[in-house]
This record gives C-alpha cells, sequence and structure tokens, in this order.
C-alpha cells in the first residue's frame, strides 16, 4: 500500500535516497558554474510554481527531488559558486557538508552536558583548539576564567556579549535600575556592523546612548576620540558600558586599532567586545596574527569560521574571559532540566551561553573541517585568496577608469568606476544581472563602491581574472 | 603529496565520503537499540579521548568517520532511540535528515529574499501550508496582515514576540522610556516554560514585574486569576503588555483555556503570545484541533516541528497577526544590505523577522518531511503515539504501586511510584542507569513525577511494553 509505505522513510529506503542526495550534490557543485550566480527569478516565481495547499497523501521522494532541481536551484543564489564575491562569503567544503549531515542524522539537543555529553565536550574541545590556532590569552580557554561557544551568529555573539556587560554594571539587576540603565552609553564606530545597534535595540539600551566614534582615512575607529568621549560622557554622568571592536568592517573590512581600544577599555574598566566575524580567521596565519593584537584585553571576542574557514553557516566562535558573568547574565535553571551533574557544577551546560535553550551538534563540522584540512590547509587557502585579492589589486590598478579604496583590506576589493555613483550602480547592476559573476556594494562618504571579497572555497585566480575581464568589458559597453 | 589532495575535498571524494556517511547512518540506526539511550560516560571522558592540540597535517576522513564510531558515539545521548521517552522528543525523520542535507549543500545564507529567493519564497509558502494545515485563522496566512517565519526555537520567538509587545506599547521607543517600561507587567502561569523568563531577563524586563498566574487542578491557567491581577495591576498603575498561554507545559502537557484567556487579553488590549511548542503539532489532526481554540484571538502563536513533526532541530514555526509590529521591533537597514527588491517592500526579507542577521535554508527539511509523510502520514503518526500512550497508562493503571498524574494529556505520561520523592529518584535514576531506556521527571506540589513522553519516530507499542515490564522489575528490585 504506497500511503502505508509513504508514512515513514525506512532504513533502506534513506540509504537508497541518501545516496541519491549525495550524487545531486557532487552533480551540483561540478555544473555550479552553469547556474546564473545571483538567481534571476522575479518576487514570487517560486511560489507560483508550488501547489496552493499542502499535500494530503504522501508523495515520493524521487518528486521532491525533481521540484529540488526544476523549482529551488532557480531560485538560488549560488552561494557556493566560485563566482560569488558579495557580501562576506559564507563558504563551506565537503567535510563541514558531512559533519552536518552527521548532526542531522544523530539528531542531538545539547542544552545540557548531559543530553548529549559528546555534544558539549566537542565543542569545549574545538573552541579550545580554535584559541590555539589563534594564539588567544590564556584568559579564553576552558581550562581558565573564561571559554568558548559556538553560536548561530556574530549578532548572537554581540547580543550575549552585551547583556553580560549590562548585567557586570547592575550587578545582575539591570532591569530594576531603570534610571542607572538609561545612564549607560555605548561606543561603536560609524562602521560597526547593524548587529550592535540590533543588539541594543534588543537589550533595551536607547539609540541615544549609542556613541558612533568617529573614524580615521581607513574606516578605523579613531581611538583619541574614543576616549575622549567617553571622558566626556563620564563628566556628563553617563557610565560608559560598553565597546566593541571590529576586525574588519562589513563595508571595508577595516580593523580597529584593538590595542589602543583595549588599552582604553582596561583603564576605564568597560567591557571590550571583539567582533571579528570575517577577518579573524585569517589570524590562524602567523602573518596576519597582528589583526587581532591587543585582544588580551577584551572581555569577549567572536569570529566565523562560517564565513572564511569553510564551516557551513551556522557557526560563530565566541570567547568570554569570565564565563561567570556571561551564565549569571544567562542562566535559569527549572526543575525539569535539573540533574547531578549540572547541580554538582562539574560540567558545561551551554543553554546558559546562548539566547535559546536548545542547541544543535555544530561542533561536528567544525572538527570535520578542522581535521581535514589542518591548519596547514586552513593558512593555504586564506593565503591564496588573499594572494588572488592582491593580483586582482593590481589588475584593476593598472586600468586608469577605475580607482580602489586604499588600502586594500586582506580580500576585499572597494573600486569604483571614475564615472560616477549612478554609473557604479548601473555597472554592478548589469554585472549581476549576466549571471555570470555576483557582488554586492557599499557607500563610503557619499561614494557607490562595487565590493568584491575573495573568499568562496573554489575561486581561483582563473574565476577573477574571468571577472575582471566582464568588469572591464561591461564597463566600456557602459560608456558607450 | 598526501597534503596537498587534504587541502580541499574534490567532487569525486565527497560523492565517495558522502555515501560512506549515509551508510554510516543507516548503520547506525539499525542498531540504536544497542546503544545505552543516556550516554554512560563521566565528565571529561570524551575529551580526554581526544588529542589535546589541533593537528597541523589535514587527516584523513576514513580516520574522521573511526572516531565518530568510537569516541563521539559513546557520548551521545541517543534522542533518536524508540527507548527514548526523556523532556520532549526531537524526533527527526529520513526526509528531514535529506532536507537537511540539501540545505548543508547549497550552502545559503537567507538573510534577504535576493540572497536567495527560493530560500524565504518555500518558507513563506510551507508556513502558509502548515497554517492551513493548523486551520489558523487568515491573519497568520502571508497574504493577510501577518506571517509566518521558522525561528531556531520558541525561545526565540518568544522573545521576538516580547519584544514586538514591548514596542508597541511604548510606539518604538521602549528604551527611551524607562520609567514607562518599569510599570509594564508580564503574565505566565506557574508552569510556562523557563524561555519566557529568560526573553524577560534578555528584553529588560524585571522578574518583579512578572505575574505567575495560579494554575488549577490541571496545571492549566486560571482564567478567572489572569484577568482579576490585571485588573489589579492596571489599579495599582501598572501596563499589562503581555500574556502567554502554553499549549503543553513542559512539566505535565498541561493545556492552558486559550480561549478564555484570549476573551481576557482582547478585551483589555494585551500581547497574547500561545507557546504550543509540543502539543501544536496534534492541531493537525482535527479531533486535536480544539487545543489551539481561541488562537484566533492571538497576536503570535508558535509550534515545534522539532518536537513532534519527524522535523530536525532547529524548527520553530512562529506566526505573528501584525508582521509590521514585528518588522518595526526588530529591523536595521545598513546600506551594503540595501536592494531594490527590499526598497520596492516587493518581498520579504526575514533578517527583519528574528534576532540575527544570517540564517539557514530551513524550510527545505520541513518542505521535505510535509510532503514525503502528507498530512495523512503526520496524522497517522500522532495518533499512533497517543494510543500508544494511552495503552501504556491503562497498564501502569494496573499497579497499584504506581499513582498517575490525571488526566494525561496527550502523550506525556506523569507518573511515580507510592514509595516517596526518594525512591522515585533512585528508581529513574537505575532506569536510565540502565541503558535500556531514558525518561526524565518533574516535581509538582512538592511530588516528584517521572515523566515519559512518547513521541520518538519509531517508538512502537512493543518498545513501550518492554519498558512498562523494565519499570515494574526495577522497581520490584528496589523496594526488596
Amino acid at each position: 500500500m504506497k500511503e502505508e509505505k509513504n508514512y515513514h522513510m525506512d532504513v533502506e529506503a534513506f540509504r537508497k535516497h541518501g545516496k541519491q542526495v549525495i550524487d545531486w550534490l557532487a552533480d551540483y557543485y561540478e555544473s555550479i558554474e552553469d547556474y546564473p550566480v545571483l538567481s534571476q527569478v522575479a518576487p514570487g516565481e517560486i511560489r507560483n510554481s508550488l501547489p496552493a495547499h499542502p499535500p494530503v497523501k504522501g508523495e515520493s521522494f524521487d518528486d521532491m527531488l525533481k521540484d529540488v532541481s526544476d523549482i529551488i536551484t532557480k531560485g538560488i543564489t549560488h552561494w557556493q559558486s566560485p563566482n560569488f564575491y558579495a557580501y562576506f562569503p559564507a563558504n563551506v567544503s565537503g567535510p563541514s557538508i558531512l559533519g552536518e549531515l552527521l548532526s542531522a542524522g544523530f539528531g542531538v539537543q545539547g542544552m545540557l552536558w548531559s543530553t548529549s555529553p559528546a555534544c558539549t565536550e566537542l565543542e569545549t574541545h574545538v573552541m579550545d583548539w580554535l584559541a590555539e590556532a589563534l594564539q588567544l590569552p590564556e584568559k579564553f580557554y576552558s581550562r581558565s576564567t573564561g571559554g568558548g561557544v559556538i553560536e548561530d551568529s556574530a549578532s548572537s555573539a554581540a547580543l550575549c556579549a552585551l547583556l553580560a556587560a549590562r548585567e557586570r554594571v547592575t550587578n545582575n539587576r539591570s532591569a530594576d535600575f531603570h534610571e542607572k540603565m538609561s545612564k549607560c552609553t555605548i561606543y561603536i564606530s560609524s562602521q560597526t556592523h547593524s548587529s550592535l545597534k540590533k543588539a541594543c535595540i534588543i537589550a533595551g539600551i536607547s539609540d541615544n546612548n549609542i556613541r558612533y566614534i568617529p573614524v580615521d582615512e581607513n574606516y578605523s575607529m579613531n581611538p583619541d576620540e574614543l576616549l575622549s568621549r567617553i571622558c566626556q560622557d563620564r563628566h556628563d554622568g553617563f557610565i560608559p558600558m560598553f565597546v566593541c571592536a571590529s576586525v574588519g568592517t562589513t563595508s571595508s573590512l577595516a580593523i580597529d586599532p584593538v590595542l589602543q581600544v583595549g588599552e582604553i577599555c582596561s583603564a576605564e574598566q568597560i567591557w571590550l567586545h571583539i567582533d571579528a566575524a570575517m577577518a579573524g580567521t585569517a589570524a590562524v596565519c602567523p602573518e596576519y596574527r597582528y589583526l587581532i593584537d591587543g585582544v588580551e584585553l577584551a572581555d569577549s571576542f567572536s569570529f566565523n569560521p562560517h564565513k572564511w574557514m569553510f564551516t557551513n553557516f551556522d557557526c560563530n566562535c565566541f570567547y568570554v574571559a569570565d564565563k561567570n558573568e556571561l551564565v549569571k547574565a544567562l542562566t535559569i535553571n527549572p526543575e525539569y532540566l535539573k540533574n547531578k551533574y549540572s547541580d554538582a557544577n562539574e560540567v558545561i551546560d551551554y543553554r546558559d551561553w546562548q539566547v535559546s535553550l536548545g542547541r544543535r551538534f555544530r561542533s561536528l563540522k567544525l572538527w570535520f573541517v578542522i581535521r581535514y584540512y589542518g591548519l596547514e590547509g586552513i593558512r593555504y587557502h586564506i593565503k591564496k585568496h588573499i594572494g588572488i585579492t592582491k593580483q586582482l589589486t593590481a589588475m584593476i590598478q593598472k586600468n586608469a577608469d577605475f580607482e580602489i579604496l586604499s588600502p586594500v583590506s586582506l580580500n576585499l576589493i572597494c573600486f569604483r568606476h571614475n564615472k560616477g555613483n549612478d554609473f557604479n550602480k548601473k555597472l554592478l547592476d548589469e554585472l549581476n544581472k549576466s549571471g555570470k559573476i555576483f557582488m554586492s556594494h557599499t557607500v563610503l562618504d557619499g561614494k557607490y563602491y562595487i565590493r568584491l571579497c575573495v573568499g568562496q572555497t573554489n575561486t581561483e585566480l582563473s574565476h577573477v581574472e574571468k571577472a575582471w575581464k566582464l568588469i572591464e568589458e561591461t564597463a566600456d559597453q557602459l560608456k558607450g
């Protein structure tokens, strides 16, 4: 009876269909450059291809996979295409995808140590491995006062850091000290990621209490301006509470002066969070470790293996110097979750390190990536991406029609044609419509820049050469 | 050269290793009952089996998979064992696991419609399908004022609902109205999930402003007590802001009287959030739709396909009656994310419906489950679980040594031996140590209950019969 059969997928059917999906994905990766990088569908097009009502009877797996090919793929913007240069990458790799698959198969829920000890312990272990790879200070290791946890995103890490900072200044009673809270101030730069502002909204901190510190000519936070604003705020009766320094801003990958900012925060006893979401991965290479110099002065630090370390989104690595501050800010302990290991304080329960209670087994994919690549392999690819970016920079510099925002930081180039903002907008739109490459944009000091970030796992020099040729040709055509 | 080869996993290696992992998982599911359900490792045991330092050279995939078998599996609490009865289930299924695999392979980031239109549109579509399956009111459909989104968890859904409610009462200026915020009150019951309290902590709402409404003899919120507390608060100058009604509490799966609570909230103009995390799935069956009667009076509603609908964690379905209120509370719009579709307001950008910016392609797994099972298949299994629970209830009732918390709600039984709390603690501990089954506990009115929830995808009557036999035998042995 067909329906009865479809009520569950038995193990043999899983074996068969699982291998079909693996083949489907392998074929997809072989032909990924044949798809337009940026999906070309119009709003509503995907929905209009789908039945209006949910099926009452079960359907066959083959039909489902066929719809993935025929309908879904059209609506995919192919982040894993080597011709994807937009935003920041969310690069993945074979070992990471298979780590995700195993995690999905285990289907464990790691809210407590006891609900799957391996889920917690592998996470702690891999976070310590990465602390070593990044040469983080002792305080961020789990054997010390602090430790690391995998959050879904740098947004969540920033929110958790901000909440811990908020509770620190009010001895865990922020909600009862509205008057005091209304005096607490936050320091970011005009270039800081929007998630910091969102964290403030969520945590109930007024936009009026966010200080946007001016940046220097490289779009890095000006530490003198930071210090003078802090002093002024103290004089005016405010309570400076939290600073976020960015290691790699979203617009231009600018690096804030972490060491100088850190010294100010230490002296002023302000929580310093370092958001190294994109560029933090580069610090795995000894020659780029300087990017996070000063991290020893931070209270918290986060970076995203899901951006540039070949690990599937979601995987943000978040470190705190004092785990008690984080846990105190976020703990809840209902009866139905009590167990002897938690009660005895013998284990880590990561539910107290994040917003949600439930959590996936995310460390498997990260473990797989670190082991399959080795630190050597990760470094090799990071350096390759940066090298390709340098070569592309030289190509762009040879064309007098274009200017580049300098200095180019690591693997991100912001460039523009000299025919002005509207022309550059049109140029970017033309290029993205071609389906051959996908880039995004930013605006800095009123100038519209095309942003090109070299970070997809399979991007080679040849891809970038083709991209640049296309950009030049399209610009020439548009000039008319 | 070995190292060079390991710098990436090429497509052929992915094909080969992917099929190995599929076979590994199929074998795992075939032998899952051979493992102790609750992992028996001691704290630190898993970490001690792992190398202290990250590898510099890449390793072979075979070595990695071997360590999964030899080390990781020991530290897994097998949530997908049919003998898992603890907490609430996080049940998965073949189609869901393969949906996750495809999602990992695509590796898209669905923060904006344009960053992968299929990711957004399939999500909207599946949410509308489930609105139909649950017979939700028109306002929760995307074609109306509201709509649905997939959050990682019911915790996040509750937080987003609370934030939207907070901004509603202050016209989106909660952070500037500290005095007013200190007067806003929240209504939950003593049985409401701890995530609501955590949401209040995060949103900056004082514990002093949380009202724990008394429950009736079934542990359901008493609506008369709710109304009288609201009236008293208004009289005392407070601003009643938010009520959470639970459809299936964590301790005993108690159902709050949604309709009566809803009428009070409508009359008093208070945001009503319905947390149907566990029991909401049952409403897919027409005969259990009554559980959410009154949902038409709610401002927001959420339930977890990752609990009882065969869909991998994380997958919480969160509906709001007015999407503008949610978006206004959570939106941020930096230059680098601007695009013509968002600017023209032609599309949904789900980044504005959640805490984080980034998001995975979660709807694929849910789409796969609904299609492979059909509504008929989902209903079949829900009813089977409830049926098995009834049969187990009858078995327990035949043994005079045990008492059951009545009425038994859906698929959760809270029961206890008549020899008192310490005996029941010891009994549960013995049973869980046996590795043959895994259950959890709760405490209600000072009485310690063993909680047994029938919800794992592959649990059959025969499993429950064996479990009960083991419980009886172990209790007899302990009695001595």
